[in-house]
């Protein structure tokens, strides 16, 4: 008999009429002889409107308060989908993290999982009844409730899917899967029908907004078997496996992120040990950096080039500037009107053509490249923002992604 | 130094403003030396909106996952009530029923508490933290959230401050105290300043809406002196005490309820066991009978008459309905346009002229009485609806209770 976990939130049980028709896809599934736990995480915009109530009430927010508030939300809709399948003559329980065996360290807020011990999950499909579990939740090692951040529950998902041994994972969301390029900029975007955990990391690395990275890491790391798919059509989606692209596909995708900033720190002295001064003030000061470019040193000097989240632009330009003198560097620029455009794909390991078919494909359109960042399966380019969408396009056309990849043309 | 447990939920948290509100005078409390334990439940209508969203979701409603929802309300207040508190500088920590050591019984949405170890809230206490308290909740001895039912966070209330030694229990309203009558009918209705647990729970019983009797009726078991008192105007409201009323009143109070209606069940047969039938029948259908009054015998048949909830009157008709030929009586007719008015006061054990005096005031007002029913401490009657209004402000004026128990004439 088939074991799924099977997760489910924010739209996918945005109201009372989207819970019951989870409920009625649950009680199929059940019918149909598969073995099923849950994992709920909060309906719709339930999160971002506690988080609004508390900024209400506080402005000082103890994590360990900040938790036993937005797990509530999880929780809430775990107990509203078990009434919902009991509607349906289907045994449902909800539990809580803590109630689930999640145990977890005492990071308020963005708690890691330490140790599951799913006993009453266990009992509970032994006595073919449907847990369905709170999703990023947990109980820390000093007993209080821990939440395991935005996005936790696909984590929370993937775990149990880990700790039951489950056949798959299965992410319900408000897309059909994983895409070739965002479907609103490329008509013809091609959903992938299966994906490796590698390239999938790429992709929500640079701006593909599902499943949460953590998840995505947590099951490469344990070989868990994940399927993103649609709680909307409910057809098949993207299998994301160990194995890697079934496909063989020199590239999978076209990605695109407009939420970062270029950051330019000029005239920079070059030395040992310079980039190291600069990073360390810079995580010291909990900038999360993306993507670094140092360029070629002119005459002892050189400009050091890194992109930033919107929002922590003030916080990285305060931080660069205390430290100038010590850079020996002229100044510190940001810009916010860029955008990342990434092609990713396994296949690149070996085939170098591939950037430089890139970078064609953005001259032959008129786009200049102002960074440029590569991996083992991704190659990014930093451009003007107001040309991405033109970058993406001329992209997935010129890597022919809205054919399946064995009709491809080899590039 | 005084250890205090506050009690506030509804409309005194009802918003955020409320609720920051509530953390300012708390913040005081404590600063003018006190130690104080909160307990909250759920702000404003968040219980109803609970329960409509159930309704919505599902029609069979299994009680652990209502229980599972419905302390979602308390939970989130907790959480809300500490980060106010601790934007005042009050070291505050939020705890589930769970957390704070109630341990009830596995009867779901009406559990009742079976042992209550606040071994935590003790350490917050020492630790010289504010611990805030989930209302009306635990968990039951097989593990799962429970919830005491409404109005259980007076009853936690009371049980804490039972089991912490508490000097007192102030259970915090959107009323300044217990009135002598209701005060939207009778403008010169006055605050009592004491009152005994009898008197209390007499008041509860027939229409006073606050304290819930539960928590009375455990406050007086044990002991625990109770205060009933605004948070809105924050002055002292009404003690209820062990020792019964201080003020020796002959009358306390007038109180009315229309949430009944009158149910008579006509030519019954007159002989032993019909009456224990009909009433063993009613509770087997779950009927709450209130008020129960069986006219004097003629020619061998009888009329039985009770009071139940107006949404009960249709599963109290089938019931009796169906053992009409059991009772050889003729039939059974619902009135729902009846009120019953109230009499309380511990005076009223010695003094017989109580009653006569309100049936006098009564008639003299041209209100026709229906049905009576006594207690040693109080007298209950039918009327008509309509008439409710005047029966209250008649009998508050015939026995001046807008003066103070020590100046009035001696009825």
């Amino acid at each position: 008999m088939t074991l799924l976990v099977q997760k489910f939130g924010g739209t996918s049980v945005g109201s009372p009429d989207r819970i019951r028709e989870v409920a009625d896809y649950v009680a199929r599934s059940q019918r149909r002889g598969n073995r099923i736990v849950l994992v709920a995480s909060a309906m719709g915009k339930e999160t971002d409107e506690l988080l609004r109530l508390a900024d209400q009430v506080a402005s000082s927010k103890p994590g360990r308060e900040m938790d036993m508030l937005i797990t509530g939300g999880e929780r809430k809709a775990c107990a509203l989908l078990s009434m919902a399948l009991h509607d349906r003559g289907v045994d449902a329980d909800s539990f809580t993290g803590s109630q689930a065996g999640f145990v977890t360290d005492t990071n308020h807020q963005n708690a890691k999982i330490i140790k599951l011990q799913p006993s009453r999950i266990r009992q509970a499909l032994d006595a073919g009844r449907v847990p369905v579990v709170g999703g990023s939740q947990g109980v820390s090692t000093d007993s209080n409730v821990t939440f395991l951040g935005r996005g936790g529950s696909d984590t929370t998902a993937v775990a149990l899917a880990d700790a039951l041994n489950a056949d798959a994972c299965e992410l319900y969301t408000d897309v059909p899967g994983v895409f070739s390029t965002d479907p609103r900029l490329v008509p013809n975007a091609r959903r992938i029908d299966k994906i490796s955990f590698d390239e999938l990391l790429e992709m929500t690395a640079t701006g593909c907004p599902k499943p949460a990275m953590r998840s995505v890491e947590y099951a490469r790391a344990y070989g868990v078997k994940l399927h993103v798919r649609s709680a909307f059509s409910w057809v098949p989606g993207t299998w994301v496996t160990e194995e890697g692209s079934m496909e063989n596909a020199l590239i999978s995708a076209v990605t695109h992120d407009t939420s970062e900033a270029k950051m330019t720190v000029s005239g920079v002295i070059d030395r040992p040990g310079v980039a190291a001064t600069l990073f360390r003030t810079l995580a010291d000061a909990d900038v999360n950096i993306d993507m670094i470019v140092q360029n070629v040193s002119e005459q002892g000097h050189t400009d050091i080039s890194f992109t930033v989240p919107h929002q922590q632009v003030d916080k990285a330009t305060a931080a660069v500037d205390s430290i100038l003198d010590v850079l020996g560097a002229a100044g510190v620029v940001a810009d916010r009107q860029v955008a990342r455009v990434s092609l990713i794909g396994a296949g690149m390991r070996t085939n170098p053509g591939v950037a430089a078919t890139m970078f064609e494909t953005l001259a032959n359109n008129g786009i200049n490249i102002e960074m440029i960042s590569t991996s083992a399966i991704r190659v990014s380019c930093v451009v003007r923002e107001t040309q991405v969408e033109q970058a993406v396009a001329s992209l997935h056309d010129a890597f022919e992604l809205h054919i399946p990849p064995q009709n491809r043309a080899h590039i």
